[in-house]
């Protein structure tokens, strides 16, 4: 069965009604249905389209029903754009009348801070079966139905009374934009189509009550008229839900992702617009980078890449020529280039000797670098510029080319574009043109470019950015999926205590059931337990037990390399006072064997509200608050997913044996942060665990100092 | 005496010649000539403009003389463009005939390889005193006085023979710009005459022979007529004079930079195309910083910041508040200024209540989120912006406003531009605008906002970026300013030996000098010798000397917390077998007091080709290389730039006392740092020196490790 069955109604339902049409053609529902009528008349829409509004007969010359249950069929999809205290019982009738899907554009719900208002929605929703779009949104526009619930006007009117086009009407293609702001979404579809790409559609999710981003991705990762995904993203309902059908859909096309809520300032915002909760954003970016999406930073990234992907062959590799006849944008180029991690090589010298031979003829050739940039300096004519563009094309060295040519030079012509661009589609590489400029000359070669299907960025900046996004999308396609689900172990219940902290007895057996190792250790309450116990060799160290007592080493409660049996005495004694004098519950001192030597990790794990236990991987012990650096991960991780969150950590190159230290054996830590992460998932009491100093020798791994808390 | 007088005649000369005029029209010479005589017959120009060539009597109406000799005067500027093999000679007779100010346009000079040519080059302008702008440059544009050596043409023909502009005429106006690139100076002012901001001029520096990016900051910020100085670099030629022009330049008028060669490869296309030497780059920062220039990142940041210096009034505090209609562009804008540091604070709510009463005969007031960003959402009408705009900018709660108005909502008309345009001048406040889009609508708009005289950008993004900028000038035009010359000390010559390696005592003299203490110590080459020396107390490190030894901890060649003779006796032996199993020279035991409980600091400086002596302030000991932090400085520094330069690295919040650690005294700190810095100034000798680490306890600093290299 199709799992999205229930929203295929809104793109493709066979008869729509929208609830709110009135005879003034400036409201929303007018706007909307005259849109709805323009698309049945051009043949686009092929759904019976009706009009809803109890106060008129007739809206034009179309007839007006008073309420969904007069109308002669059941609409599968209803637009509703009534005022705000109307909304409800609208959308209660049409549940209780077996309409299957509604948007409701409407506003004034949690954003506004009628919360009830939206749960009352999600309550509807989920005992009715209706899926509910919206409130508080644009809705969709899908460019094959037809269905179109925006209610923006093309046109508007100028002082003088003449008619200007106000928003370029969005292009029939194969991007997907899915956006939690419905204007950025109308925003990104409006400079897709000045730049000649048309979208698949364009769907706004408003308050999330029941379509979610999540489900939307789902849908159009299946759905095989849309080629790129675009998602603007203030912050997800379901963290795992998104993690499962982003991953799912990156395997098969790009997925593009711009999100808002970085910051707290940022997050303030999006939660004012659409009531989302914004989570950490250094979560999120760890989800991201696990579902193999591609995160951009800014709308023109987003612009950009969508362009891209719809332009260029894919790009499995990363050797980029950069032609130009003018250095510094060439220079440009090659800086951000080299920031990012492509590949800009150095031509080899067999291959610059045969271009020589075969320009020798050219005037530039004198001049011209044959590096990497390759400048061809401005003398450089529109031929010269074709044939060395040609020669570069079709050498085996390079992958991908950005072709930067200047036009203000004397030498070069208005058909270099025409020239270019056969060139680039008789070669089939990824290729980027760059014209920079604000003249007429300057617009129409970018026009001519994007016309003969030639991707054409503004800046050089952004057009490394757009070649490096296509790059990385084959990188990310090659990894392994996420885990799909995690068994439910709970080795760990409520400890039987109300105590939030987890004793160490209880840690240990925690840690034990998932395979990770702790030092030898006795709990002593005399100075003569410790020889009783047995089985902990010298040297040790000592750890006051006090519950409450969580930073141990700023208390001076930890006593490191004893190494017989009378400094045990002493640090014994010291202990005990410390828990004296800080009026503390002494509960015994932890005597621990030391492990000396190895690498110092901290190795975390916590719930996160959106994405549920996230993992923490970084320098430990002292290091930790100091360098403040670490990796993240979305719980569980695979092992492959594991040493990638270890890679990405600064941490990476002390693993690999720094200033004389062990040389650890990745793939048995990756093993351990695989099952490690598996803890919370397993075991739904424990809130947080945490290991710092995980101590990494070889091939060895101890759990030096542990804490973990449960649920109350 | 003015010291910019030797390159004025480049900018308002009473006389120009142009040599390599020809009777092909598209020939560089010719361009140049037929620009200078439209200027001349525009009223523009007024200085004499003669032509150049010996294979012409006349070029179309005008004379054409065959050498400078035989023209009516000597003329104060002459423009190169014959071809490279005729350069020189052109150059040497303009120079023995008293010509004052030479432009090369031609190229094929050490671009192409041809190093010996630019040499001769510098050689002539040293020799006769005239001065030489490139060669391989675009020469310059002076939009005051006409003088023009753009060699490109304002128009191109289409296929069918229509003319169209190919080039922006550049606008009269404010802003230098120098360019080590002439075609992005070309794009840079294109950029600006679209935005309606004119140029000041617009110099290409060429290979820099003679005039530099340096002298030239130093011209304009001496100029009236300029407000703002846009600064394309690849790298400089003399770093402590770029540093004092620019530091100067500073103080009266914004310097933006935009910096190629960051990386590898951008550095390699720049050294390719003007032979410029790059330095480091983060050396390069470090200067940017000291001398308070503004850096950008990519050339629409470089743009942006040129057309918000030119249209905004200063902005000394940083609250801002964005109002907008739309919530995803409010977000995205508060993410980003968040990101950069402005404050996007709350609305007090006594401000809140006031606005909300204002407002509460209005329809958005139920809906609209009176927070930060404001958000009136898709309903609120032109009106209704207008007049929160207005009441918002009078309030004493924000210092500047950035405004995003969704034009494609129903309720916003076209005459939001001139209203709203109204309210912000009428403020006085600096305030950005954004529309986004690609209709006619959102171009118009845009046009309009600009003609009115308002700041309008495409992008949120690129709006916050802006006012980021005007805000942080402010903040670096109140630092005091470098110290202009150090006086020449050198403590240390070189110290009779040819070895690179300083010794320990040349160290400790060095550093006492300049007040650094080292921890008491003794060279011992038998025990005896520690009971006879005294005066150094238990516990004590070893550390063998050795010449060559340099990585003394690897090697195991340090002792620490030895604290009674028998274990004094050991190291010392240990020591002596460690130089003998390596094959070194034993040159004696260091015994140095141990200094325990303070912060490990790395100080070190260095000589960089371009900037001189430089000096690097982070992590000591251990954690150097493991967190490879660090701030780097120009030396000499005064106090005020070390505590800057403290500030700036992540070190800080460890001096500030860290898990119980010595809250270190910054301005003593600050003073010993100044002092280090002048070590490598004022002893040319010292090629290098280091302190790793110094430690510092609440306020006495210890130099615990040292190491010097003097030049052999």
């Amino acid at each position: 069965m199709d799992p999205f069955e229930s929203i295929r109604c809104f793109f493709e339902p066979k008869s729509v009604a929208v609830a709110g049409v009135s005879t003034d053609p400036d409201k929303m529902g007018s706007i909307i249905f005259a849109n709805l009528r323009e698309n049945v008349s051009r043949g686009l829409l092929k759904a019976s389209v009706y009009a809803l509004n109890p106060a008129h007969r007739k809206i034009g010359h179309f007839r007006c029903y008073p309420s969904v249950q007069s109308l002669p069929r059941v609409p599968e999809l209803l637009i509703i754009a009534v005022p705000v205290s109307l909304t409800l019982p609208v959308v209660r009738e049409a549940a209780e009348s077996g309409v299957r899907a509604a948007i409701i554009v409407t506003s004034g719900f949690a954003e506004a801070g009628r919360k009830d208002l939206d749960a009352d929605l999600v309550d509807l929703a989920s005992r009715s079966g209706m899926r509910i779009l919206g409130p508080n949104t644009i809705g969709l526009l899908d460019t094959r139905s037809g269905v179109d619930s925006l209610f923006l006007r093309p046109t508007k009117l100028l002082p003088g009374g003449r008619k200007v086009v106000s928003l370029l009407k969005p292009r029939r293609g194969a991007v997907a934009v899915i956006t939690q702001s419905g204007h950025l979404g109308v925003t990104i579809s409006e400079e897709l189509a000045a730049d000649r790409i048309g979208i698949r559609a364009l769907v706004g999710t408003g308050n999330q009550t029941d379509v979610s981003v999540e489900e939307l991705i789902g849908y159009f990762a299946n759905d095989d008229q849309t080629k790129v995904i675009a998602v603007y993203l203030e912050g997800v309902r379901d963290g795992s839900r998104f993690l499962r059908e982003s991953a799912k859909a990156a395997k098969k096309k790009p997925v593009i992702v711009l999100k808002v809520g970085k910051t707290g300032a940022g997050a303030r915002a999006a939660l004012t617009h659409t009531s989302s909760m914004a989570g950490d954003y250094q979560v999120y970016q760890a989800a991201f980078r696990q579902a193999g999406l591609i995160e951009v930073a800014d709308i023109e990234g987003l612009v950009d890449a969508c362009v891209a992907f719809s332009m260029l062959p894919p790009l499995s590799k990363k050797r980029v020529v950069i032609l130009t006849n003018a250095g510094g944008v060439g220079a440009i180029a090659a800086d951000e280039a080299q920031r990012l991690g492509l590949d800009i090589a150095q031509m080899k010298e067999t291959t610059a000797r045969r271009l020589r031979t075969k320009f020798s003829r050219s005037t530039f050739s004198s001049t011209a670098a044959l590096a990497n940039p390759i400048d061809l300096t401005a003398s450089a004519s529109t031929s010269e510029f074709v044939e060395m563009t040609d020669s570069l094309l079709k050498l085996d060295d390079y992958d991908a080319a950005l072709l930067l040519p200047t036009h203000q030079t004397p030498a070069i012509d208005y058909d270099i574009s025409a020239r270019l661009s056969e060139v680039i589609l008789g070669s089939g590489k990824p290729v980027c043109v760059c014209v920079i400029g604000r003249s007429d000359l300057a617009t129409r070669l970018n026009g001519d470019f994007l016309r003969r299907g030639i991707l054409c960025l503004p800046t050089p900046e952004r057009a490394v950015h757009a070649l490096w996004d296509v790059y990385s999308y084959s990188t990310r396609r090659a990894k392994p999926s996420p885990w799909a689900n995690a068994r439910e172990a709970e080795v760990v219940r409520k400890s039987g205590s109300a105590a939030e902290t987890l004793a160490q007895p209880d840690i240990r057996r925690l840690l034990t059931a998932y395979g990770i190792a702790q030092p030898r250790s006795v709990v002593i309450t005399s100075i003569p337990d410790f020889r009783k116990a047995g089985g902990v060799d010298f040297p040790v160290a000592c750890k006051l037990l006090s519950t409450g007592l969580i930073h141990k080493t700023e208390a001076g409660a930890v006593i490191l390399d004893i190494s017989n049996k009378k400094s045990l005495a002493s640090a014994y004694s010291k202990l005990k006072a410390i828990a004296k004098e800080r009026d503390l519950p002494f509960q015994g001192v932890l005597v621990q064997e030391m492990v000396k030597g190895g690498v110092e990790i901290i190795l975390g794990s916590t719930r996160n509200p959106v994405f549920g236990p996230t993992i923490l991987f970084g320098f430990g012990g002292i290091y930790t608050e100091l360098t403040r650096d670490y990796a993240l991960g979305i719980a569980p991780l695979n092992t492959w997913e594991a040493r990638e969150m270890i890679a990405g950590s600064r941490l990476s190159p002390v693993l690999k044996g720094y200033r004389g230290g062990p040389v650890v054996e990745l793939g048995e830590l990756a093993k351990l942060v695989s099952r490690f992460s598996r803890i919370l998932v397993e075991n739904p009491s424990v809130k947080e665990i945490e290991i710092n100093p995980l101590i990494a020798t070889r091939e060895r791994f101890y759990a030096v100092d542990t804490r973990a808390f449960v649920a109350k």
